[in-house]
């Protein structure tokens, strides 16, 4: 049987999931075999262009039409168009995988996780950086008790891409479309990898203190001559920080912005346990520095040998992958979960416990105050 | 001229400004000559001992009389012990050097600025970081504009001495004694060393949030044979995080914990402009990793040529100095301002603006609740 | 038109250039339409499973059925059938893409070369690391003067699958069959970069001192239950150094090793000129180490911007590439040559001018002398 | 008793052993009481200045006059000044401390051993990297045997202070006074520090290949107004590399530079074994990056616990100390030696093996073979 997939998107994340499924053959033989079916979007020759280029054999302006056709549906598009096609197509029994943050609002997101509890097929939040091999590696680590008890998280996601006030408005910059800023796009990564790696250790989020801020508050919409349009106001974060008490009494401190000079992709997260600890930067994803018991400095491990995490697919030792393996493990393990009718994490639940802290770290900003989660 | 100097304390502190005074002649010929005059400590044999191998020609155990025979007053002393000793030097017109933080409440704290405000004499309060010549190099870049206008600031101060929930007792984990744990020994650095890189660019904290965490909440006290005399309470916090919101807009956070295991002494810094981007690290001190205009990347820059703050006086280029260092260069500063009438920096004043940082971090954690900083 | 590609060889290298033509189409549009049309092997069953893995339409048993099917050759077998069919291949006027090192011994290397010299179309040695993006950024900068005169050149590979003595013998470690060890499987790579990036600055190789080392003289062959069979004697190096003496004054210090434990795949280069130093880490292959006039300290650059060589292709800034995408590259520009009639670097010629540094280092041990490369 | 100290030459070594021989009482009691008592030099301004400022009671213009009147004798003149005053010393049974290199030539340090041979005191070569805890901590893991079996050595030594052709000609670039550059400068340092580290493991050197290059031939002498007054003949080599053999069949590559833009003082020094692996760098030297068996990766230890060589007399764990510190551990040791008759390490002995491995490495060069040394 052949898994007929349905894309809404076709661009940076179109661009990134097509590019995994195109290559699952080749890597992942015992990964179903699937068809790029029809790609969805709005701007029809735009949307040609894409199709041919990612291998999509259909197109579909309208969603609705797609997701009749398709046995899985991706759901790549902005944030605010998250919702009701995810939600039609799981209410259609059709499987879904859903980019992250899971919605602009807390409400869609609890309707969205509501449609998936509702369903019996796969929704998935499509939280990639759980799927870094090295990432995997240190979920192990921890699992195994060798950094102890988990007293402290670290993470933090630096980018630099706006910076220059004269970088152009985009719908990542509307409170609207986008919910937040720095800490929906960048935040929302760090707190989910920080619930997949200690959550069960730390027993999940007891309140949270939150602060949002906006450096520029304005920014031009160019025309195709590069003539400034336009000023739109900019209505999210440029950057956050949070602090967070989880319910076992460990600590966490959070942070993201896109005004970090010098900083392209730089998601970092750090644990530190009674016994041991680990950092690890995406920028340098094939790394991961552990320290355990007995020893005197973090060792910096190369996560590419045979027994790592995904690795046993693709080269030798010391031959290292990047960022964009990251989804072909996704949808390695989604697409599994499909054909086999199992369960896939990150699911909707997960990606709403997200958006609830996204919420409450807002709320708490608002209200100058810590904030109960739950 | 020779000035006498008085020191109360002789433990870590007291070596490492006994050092950094015997030091001067060799290295900064013309520094004010000195003596190192008089010891004062309580436990009579071990003050001999200690004087002898300082090299003081005299002892005290009451701090009162050395003030009486001394031109200056270093208070090296546990934090419950600085004002009234520094107080009392100032009201007598002698000079004052007194560790960090100022004190344990931010009352005492009060009443030494004010006993310094109306001295006229120098009095100063050695945080010793802002001596180090990568930092001052810094600085130098900040005030010259080299990073824009700054928008966040990052500070954490990571030790893991307490890991072992079996280590000793001690005055630092004492509330009434040390005012705070991990936040007075190594966030009072932290906060200002912010304030000295870049005050002046962000006018000042505005509000803080703030969080305190005790992991151990007793410890044991060993008798002379290592048996279990009894188990003291911890009342103190083992880590704090801060955010922080500056006048100007610009944000911080920041961090410190004595439970991470493998950092020893891992102060550090990372600072983001409109232009630029800064990271220091105390356990690579000679070095400062520095962002600027037109860069693409971080230059790692050894702060050790002839031209950098302090290095003339030591080693050719890249000839490393070490952390005692710093208390020469502070020493110099200090003394040199005493001799000739001149201001130190930083100053009580100073050590008692980080105390109100410190104070309304501690209350924004007991309310859950931003507090406003003046 | 499409170009039917015939590949001989279906293991590591089988894999990394079928993935490599596998891709073009997404992410390199103008490059010439392919199709995996033969591929070439001995053992039948091992064959089909590949073929069908790697997305060959066709299998053959004799090389020479092959390549009278197809429109361009590649040659991925081991060392020592490189010659035969690559020759035969020009010979048929169809164009060669051959593994690395060009062949066991230098006559056959030499043979190789003049196949080439006497054909029409592109034969190329596919020494893979000249397409690292970083790498050609390196180059640009060199040839820009960013680095001023050149002056000396370090190389390194470090690896360590052979520490352990009980490592299985493998074809590599035969003399016969792969020529030399460490120095033609990691040296050639580093010879050839060095030549890449500074050749023309340098003017080529004067006379170099070579030093060969098997640590380990015998290993075990297993049966397929993980017996010993048998022990066969290793007759290649398993580290050689080099000292080079460059036309120009220029000097170079080269090395490989199978037995540096901690190190996978290890392969650095560092270069000082007159004006700036550069260096470069396989293991992190997203980054460029570069000190340019004027610096303080290297820059550590992530050359993943859109301005980057082929990075445009690729994802945005800070979004890591892999080892494999350097065989993207290679085959993007070598077919792009095939198509367009044009020139491909690194060439047979420059596959044979690394033989014969290589041949001279095995000369130079030999004698125990410095051997003129020409 | 107290030892009276004469010390020859009072510019950088001067300097480095006069602080070290100041800071012994406060943190090695232990230590021989000394006095500054002679210092011995030409210009008799600048050296009463020096004196006083070292701390020395006395000075003298004539060697021999000093050698009378002290107990120990430290040699820190230019190279070519070492053998004549040194033997005197030894002669009139006065235990010598001699910087490195040895001599100028191999027969006046064979001359210097000889006299250091015939007489009962202690006669040091000041190899001061020995001293580096980090050292002393893997020189312990070496002996250990938690390396196993040494196979291959890397040391370089990187600086850039020549890389200018405008930069002043110096003694140092004078073959007569010096011996030889980079190589006797630099690499000897690093050839011994090799042989402390491994000599016993892989059984002294076999034999070796040089290289030496002088990449600016001429450099100007200034007068006091900064004009140029002449140029002079650079007759030393500003880098050299070596290829090394061992007795055990392990292999060694060294280089060296005066060229290198960006190196201030880069020093490293890099080891592997059948079982593990480390990297020193001097630039960072309170760090050693070990791989044991079982390690995955490196770690990076901070050599600054209590149990660490030497550290228990300075600072707590995490207070990195300086590249000074290295001397004051080597006078400790050298004084000690000298005050309990006992042996000190490096020797004249030591001294003059390095000399032999120099000389042997400027033979290899000159006749373009590989040279046996012994």
């Amino acid at each position: 049987m052949t898994l007929n997939i349905g894309v809404l998107g076709y661009r940076f994340m179109g661009k990134a999931h097509s590019n995994a499924l195109a290559r699952l053959p080749m890597f992942f033989p015992d990964a179903p075999d699937i068809e790029r079916h029809t790609l969805v979007g709005r701007d029809e020759e735009a949307l040609a262009d894409a199709a041919e280029r990612f291998g999509f054999s259909h197109t579909a302006t309208d969603w609705e039409d797609a997701i009749d056709e398709v046995d899985v549906f991706y759901n790549l598009g902005p944030n605010h168009v998250h919702a009701e096609p995810s939600i039609a197509a799981l209410e259609a029994g059709v499987p879904v995988l859903c980019e992250k943050p899971l919605a602009p609002t807390l409400d869609e997101a609890a309707a969205m996780r509501d449609a998936a509890a509702d369903a019996d097929v796969p929704a998935g939040t499509a939280f990639n950086y759980r799927f870094v091999p090295a990432i995997r590696y240190a979920k192990g680590l921890i699992e195994d008790g060798e950094l102890g008890e988990i007293r402290q998280v670290r993470g933090r996601y630096l980018q630099d891409w706006l910076v220059d006030p004269e970088a152009p408005w985009a719908w990542r910059l509307d409170g609207d479309m986008a919910g937040s800023g720095a800490l929906g796009d960048l935040g929302a990564h760090t707190l989910d990898l920080a619930d997949f790696l200690v959550g069960d250790e730390v027993g999940g989020v007891d309140r949270v203190s939150g602060h949002l801020q906006t450096f520029v508050n304005e920014r031009p919409v160019y025309d195709e001559d590069g003539a400034v349009e336009e000023y739109r106001d900019v209505t999210v974060d440029d950057a956050y920080t949070a602090q967070v008490a989880y319910d076992s009494g460990a600590i966490g401190s959070f942070e993201a912005t896109r005004f970090a000079e010098g900083h392209k992709n730089d998601h970092t997260i750090e644990i530190h346990g009674s016994k041991g600890s680990l950092k690890f930067s995406l920028e340098r994803l094939n790394e991961l520095e552990v320290l355990r018991e007995g020893d005197r400095g973090y060792q910096t491990v190369l996560v590419t040998d045979e027994t790592d995490p995904y690795v046993d697919h693709w080269w030798p030792p010391g031959h290292v992958i990047g960022w964009e393996h990251t989804f072909v493990h996704e949808n390695y393990d989604f697409l599994s979960a499909v054909a086999e009718g199992g369960a896939f994490e990150p699911s909707f639940e997960q990606g709403y416990a997200v958006q609830k802290l996204l919420d409450a770290v807002v709320r708490a900003d608002e209200r100058g105050e810590w904030v109960s989660v739950e």
